[in-house]
């Protein structure tokens, strides 16, 4: 894979060209990464013309191993100003990997406000005038796609939130159902792909076949020895029988899942989202669990039926539970599915959304508990009323809206479900990452409540994920002792490109972006002393634990100060 | 004056302080900045309990020398998200002097969402539960509180947009008709009033009289010649005829005032509004010039008669006229001055709510040019409708609600009515100046159009700026040659203060306020990097003489290097 395929949308042009000879190490986020650094101002408005928009497959997303087939977006993020990466599972990675595209690269705007898609396939990629695609739902659209394409089709693509440019909105990635079910849903990335005019892209890759490594036996060998180390790892097992719901019950005792607006405390009804709760109800009515992508052995993504017995939302993951459920005061498991399905048809994060909702009960504008007002309100996100609206501009502006001043927001961007008083790795990482308060950039459960040493877990988090999220690798697939991963990676990397290198060049694949990243945010104007917590994190104390956050400061500036 | 009067809102405590011995050259701005530097964390929340409002006088105030009487507010500014200061007319500053009140401090916030007022008269300051204020316009609001008072009381009061926390909010002023017409606009500081629960600040200091200066008879002298100086100036003599729209049929012609969303070009009609048609409008109805506080000379202030004679607005000025005017395509003077009054009842900026309304006229919201529309708009604000609330949020709020990228503002806060591309020199305030898009922070019309220069300019005017506004001076009363004014204040000084201080250390006012500011906004993570305008103004050229903003950036940023 070695095509860099560039949109430009003011030209409505195409050009295909050739990835650098230095650029085998980068792939998905490190190479989204320098992309953005090379040709984007870090100034500019992230919906102004200067901004670009990068896809870009992992670095081993095409080959037969498990759990690689992640893609990546990257682009100036409407909703945290610097730099965003944002990934997801599905089936577009590997068929990108396939067809020996390294990234597209989408610039400039139309000069008419109009709909499209990019369509693309071995010969090469077209952008086509789709009017009849506005305004779609994500499922809706995916099927009239699919209608005209073919069934196996790849698609990327925007909800109504994306088109009407809101920061919380998502880009979506169809999955081994042909369900826009996977989002990259961090950063409000789909404002971006919203505001080149392009409504979805149609990826085809049915004359291909999976990547041929170089050296195919220690290839096969190393990927065996990672299936085992997956089947024996508890956590992957965990995951495997429940999804992401699986640590719902000890996560809401410690506190860290997040409930009442942060306020926290106990919610009525919690064991109704336990994740074998959710397990029994939804074997009952005919759900089952499945792997996002081709492959995965994990396969942790709940494909959840309803009441009726049919799918009703894929997947119904951990966070969504959390942040439109027990942040709330809501433990309703098929409001929350009926949540999350809105979200994922109108192309909101579930994250962003139900943060910026427990806004608005904090402010008494909707009760705590009342899980009918929140659907109502995500049908006013999906009508596009202006209240809908705010709400999809995410937590920091619903706040702003509302006059309040208790945001649990970093670097523009809502908290996830992990609390970091009782989490205090994930806090350092929502005060330090390049990417804002976003746990799928480093988290580490480890001696959780304690201050010491959370430093020096979330950075070996953060490298260590910033790395996987270059090669195309799922965190959920981490065995316990993620930095074996490296070993493994080496491996698989010498052996599909042929190379020499070692463990030292991986770990700089993670390293490498985030110097990169961090240089990004600079350029764009983001100081160091904004790299810490809103004040109540550090006054409010959190039960059952009576934790705040209390890392110190310093020790948090200088997480990457070695990295010049 | 060496009292600082603290109001605690938490505590509902006020407590009484002595200013330190060495701030006889601290007033006013510097003052303000002085304090929030010491006593706020520069991180928090605008809205927190942790930021404070200081409420300043200048330092010759309370004297009899003219046009020295305003009074200056400072915070953590919830629209620039830095530190503000913003000054207004009126007579305020006057009593607080002549009461001994060096600076009030309102810290923290009342437990219970209480309404309050503070009271200030020769015997202390009381804080008093208010629930019966709540919600009132300022010109009622101002009414009853001279009922319950007395009509010599000053008042310093938010209206409805305060008490929602709105980031376009303002301070009002009472003026010597005893009207709330004066408005402490920029920077969004009335929401920080609101959010420390005080409705309405009444000042009574009808025990008190002028401030007797140490060394009288070079007092009286030095403000002799100062008066002689005025009368002899011609921008002093346009002013006081005509008020500041004196300039509009120049500004206009240049490109500088702003039309059409900052698209520029010919708005039909203008000469409806120009300074010398408002005046004649004016007279014909018994309208008439007033200083907005008591001994002013220059005496710019319309107060402004509708159709029916009777008082619509005070003062009608140039910033509203282009805001809610030609920025719009309206040139309906009546409308506009409808429009003025509107906003200084419900106490929002008429140019942050102009600009957001012109970004709605962007987004085809509303249509440019129709008045009614934007009537019925600022009907939504008062009443508090949810985009009502949007656009109290400001240009910058709006335009993200909207999608747009095209966003005239600096640091956050919406440009004034002079357009960077056509007046350099404060296009390089814009950039620089601690205060964000501020034209009250340092103007200068010379050589406007070229991008030679400008850099001194801007950095001379905003130096004599912080200057002035230390020492409460009206920046529209200032000579064609301002730099004079040091002199002037040399002397003003030691007469008053009876000290023997050089035209070096009234300079070096202004120059410790703007780097007190300045340190106050890189602790707050404010990045030099973001000293530039938007980029549309730097590649849209402006009508008639098809100029962009093209002052060096690195000269832009070296502007206030020296100052460590």
């Amino acid at each position: 894979m070695n095509t860099i395929i560039r949109i430009d949308m003011a030209q409505l042009k195409v050009t295909i060209e050739n990835s650098p000879q230095d650029s085998q190490l980068l792939g998905g986020r490190g190479l989204s990464a320098r992309i953005l650094n090379a040709e984007v101002p870090a100034i500019t408005h992230p919906l102004s013309h200067e901004n670009k928009l990068v896809v870009a497959p992992g670095l081993l997303a095409g080959t037969m191993a498990p759990s690689f087939g992640r893609i990546s977006f990257g682009a100036k993020s409407p909703l945290t100003k610097t730099v965003k990466e944002s990934n997801a599972g599905g089936t577009v990675a590997q068929k990108l990997d396939r067809l020996g595209i390294k990234a597209i690269i989408i610039q400039g705007m139309p000069k008419e406000n109009q709909t499209y898609i990019v369509y693309i396939d071995s010969k090469g990629a077209q952008i086509i005038k789709a009017p009849d695609l506005k305004g779609k739902m994500n499922y809706d659209l995916v099927t009239t796609l699919q209608n005209k394409y073919g069934k196996e089709i790849g698609v990327i693509s925007i909800g109504p939130a994306g088109e009407a440019k809101m920061a919380a909105s998502t880009i979506a990635i169809t999955d081994q159902d042909g369900r826009p079910s996977r989002h990259a849903a961090r950063g409000g990335l789909g404002a971006v792909m919203g505001s080149k005019g392009i409504k979805a892209i149609v990826i085809n890759a049915k004359d291909t076949k999976a990547i041929e490594p170089i050296q195919k036996e220690l290839f096969k060998e190393t990927v065996k020895d990672l299936i085992e180390t997956l089947k024996q790892d508890k956590g992957s097992q965990s995951f495997s029988k429940f999804g992401t719901p699986n640590g719902i019950k000890f996560l809401s005792q410690l506190g860290s899942m997040p409930s009442w607006n942060y306020h926290g405390g106990p919610v009525k009804g919690i064991e109704n989202i336990y994740g074998e709760t959710i397990s029994e109800v939804n074997k009952s009515r005919g759900g089952r669990m499945h792997g996002c992508m081709p492959g995965c052995i994990v396969q942790c993504s709940i494909v959840f039926h309803g009441e009726d017995g049919q799918h009703l939302t894929s997947a119904l993951e951990y966070e969504t539970l959390a942040m439109l459920g027990t942040n709330l005061g809501i433990t309703n498991l098929d409001a929350v599915a009926q949540m999350d399905r809105m979200c994922d048809e109108i192309g909101v994060d579930t994250i962003e959304v139900g943060s910026a909702i427990a806004q608005l009960m904090e402010a008494e504008v909707i009760e705590f508990g009342d899980d009918q007002k929140v659907i109502g309100m995500l049908k006013e996100l999906r009508e596009g009323s202006t209240m809908g609206k705010i709400v999809g501009q995410g937590t920091a502006f619903t706040a702003q809206f509302l006059g309040l001043d208790r945001v649990p927001v970093s670097k523009g961007q809502a908290f996830p479900a992990h609390d970091p008083r009782a989490c205090k790795a994930v806090g350092v990482t929502y005060c330090a990452s390049p990417m804002g308060a976003d746990h799928t950039a480093g988290i580490d459960y480890r001696d959780s409540l304690s201050n010491e040493g959370q430093v020096k877990r979330s950075r070996d988090a953060q490298i260590l994920n910033a790395t996987i999220d270059s090669v195309g690798y799922c965190y959920l697939a981490l065995p316990a002792k993620g930095q074996v991963m490296y070993e493994v990676l080496v491996k698989l990397l010498n052996a599909r490109y042929g190379n020499n290198i070692k463990a030292e060049d991986v770990m700089n694949i993670g390293i490498n972006t985030i110097k990169d990243e961090l240089a990004f945010n600079h350029s764009a104007g983001w100081a160091d002393v904004q790299n810490r917590l809103p004040g109540f994190m550090e006054t409010e104390k959190l039960p059952p634990n009576d934790v705040v956050f209390d890392v110190q400061q310093e020790e948090i500036d200088a997480i990457f100060k070695d990295l010049g």
